[in-house]
């Protein structure tokens, strides 16, 4: 176990992941004068930041943040954090609840960046499985805020910083009182209707499995490629937009009404098209994304199970048509040779089996379950 | 209406299209000193052939075959002719089979090469609804016996002539009699078990449509691509080596056991590998056959319908799990934005609807319909 202890102290943040993301997040975090603890599962990860000291960070904000502790002790990373801010795969969030369960304390604030579909109703869950008794507030973002990069351990460049980006809590009663303390750090943040809202607008689930799937020849050419503008062509294009109706139509069956695919480009990168495939090929931040080169990457193996499953399960719930989300996860399963369904997120997995819709948005309004059981 | 009277006769054929494999038949059949007659739906090919006084074979065969007549008058084609062979697109097969009911003799062969999947059936239920009361002897085949194109009405080219092409009758009792009327042209047409063994025994429901949709992007990308070397990628002749069990599991749920299409492959063109990505790659004969630009071609647009359809619903009807084959082909239903299921040929129009796996194989073996009405 390595760790680091510095000063300097507002809010304490616990970072949980040393990826890109928490990487990125971590140093912006120090520089903006936060107390920032970095947990990460893998000690190398660890060792190299504490030697270091902090983050160097480029690109959209320059500078070195300090880390005041850089530990593999989950235990040492959250105790006496007020927020707990996860940023880890999305297949990984069941274990990190798990890991973090016997060592909440009330009154913090769970902060899943992002949540991919269902991820504060999972770890709410995972905590009242374990018996937490704690006083908690969970919440998710739809999205990572940044696009970035660790290219080592300790270093970490920003590309660029979303204009917005939406939060909800669990309740929704909750979400103004997190998105202030939030906006104290990211002021992009802003309150969605509820957890719902930003799980549906997982944008991910959309722009990742289809399109892998249906550019399986060219990942597997040998050739590089770029994801977004040879990826998404124009057949393509209009699959994913015929898929995204059905995210729509699942979101409408819960009361929300969130935007589309092509509203979502515009909104996040500004990128404007009368298509999906024409829009993608405007968005500049796309110009160097490339293609993967196998099928084993979380474009299938997260957005799969922690997206599209998750959604299917609810828009079957609700009565929704979803046979493009169904089609996609099957073919994924059978490309994969894994079983993504099972593993993925179900409603038994969020708290949800056996309540009915009205029931369901009760309870993500206001935290009362109905007569289900907690 | 175009036509040429010519002499010379022993048998004589009606070759039904005169697209690559009609014009590539009716050139060789002429040539082994048949009367031919060439039907087409199309003019401008039949005025071309009737011009020519015939068609320009060369390749595996060569000579100039001379054709008896080449009509647009499908009556005029079929009359008094020993041997019908249909050599259209299979999606075809049903408007050929009503536009030859009211013009059928008895004792007429209807030959459909191939068939597709459920060719004969389907042909035979539409002269059926149609009332004919003829005594007819209908036959398929498993595949095209050649490899071969038709540059421009009047030339055909014969790539290759496969070693040894599946033949059946509907019923079975008759294939022995077909066969060996064939054989006068086609010594390497042999008779397989039933209808089911040549409709199951279709190699393109598996080569096509799934490779097709998991190149997606290859096929918009406006580049040449080559379909077999390029298009079977590891990942995508695993998925169909995974399709290609299902299909043999319907075929032994109907108690045939019919070649694998790794073992097809060396059958046909004595290409071997591990795998079906190396096998195809070890095909001489695909090194030059060209990948397709758009995703409206017959490899979904036929082979689904006339191909996985009834394949899948075959499946179904026995309880033979073939969540691949209905996966394909919601997808390609999704690409195309076309319903193929509802044009595809399903267990009515195969004439099976109502029947046990038992009543089904006597019919096809002995052509009694067990206690339903025909």
């Amino acid at each position: 176990m390595s760790e680091q202890t510095l000063t300097d102290h507002k809010l304490t943040w616990a970072v949980i992941g040393g990826g890109n993301g928490g990487q990125s997040l971590s140093g912006h975090l120090a520089l903006l004068g936060f107390s920032v603890r970095l947990y990460d599962i893998f000690p190398q990860t660890i060792e190299a930041i504490h030697s270091a000291g902090g983050i160097q960070v480029e690109g959209a904000v320059n500078g070195f943040g300090k880390i005041e502790l850089a530990t593999t002790d989950i235990a040492r990373a959250i105790g006496g954090a007020d927020i707990i801010m996860i940023v880890a795969p999305a297949i990984a969030h069941r274990d990190i609840a798990l890991s973090c369960a016997p060592h909440l304390t009330d009154g913090q604030i769970i902060f899943i960046h992002p949540g991919a579909t269902g991820g504060a109703l999972e770890f709410n869950q995972v905590l009242l499985d374990q018996k937490c008794d704690k006083s908690i507030t969970l919440a998710e973002a739809e999205s990572l805020l940044y696009a970035c990069r660790s290219q080592k351990p300790g270093h970490a460049t920003i590309f660029g910083i979303k204009n917005e980006l939406m939060v909800a809590a669990l309740p929704a009663t909750a979400t103004q009182r997190v998105v202030k303390l939030l906006n104290a750090a990211f002021p992009q943040m802003y309150a969605g209707a509820n957890v719902l809202a930003t799980s549906l607008g997982n944008a991910n689930a959309m722009m990742h499995p289809a399109p892998t799937l249906l550019n399986t020849s060219l990942i597997e050419s040998g050739n590089d490629w770029l994801y977004y503008w040879d990826g998404i062509t124009p057949s393509i294009g209009a699959f994913i937009e015929a898929l995204d109706e059905e995210r729509l139509a699942v979101a409408s069956a819960f009361g929300l009404k969130i935007p589309g695919i092509l509203e979502w480009y515009r909104i996040h990168y500004g990128a404007v098209g009368e298509t999906l495939s024409e829009a993608v090929k405007q968005n500049q931040a796309y110009a160097e994304v490339r293609g993967q080169k196998t099928l084993h990457t979380r474009y299938l193996l997260e957005d799969i199970p922690t997206g599209l499953v998750p959604m299917a399960t609810l828009g079957k719930l609700a009565g929704v048509e979803v046979s493009r989300m169904e089609t996609v996860i099957k073919l994924g399963e059978f490309m994969t040779g894994q079983d993504l369904t099972t593993s993925g997120r179900k409603l038994e997995h969020l708290g949800l089996a056996g309540m009915t819709i009205r029931e369901i948005r009760e309870f993500i309004e206001t935290g009362v379950r109905g007569q289900i059981a907690g």
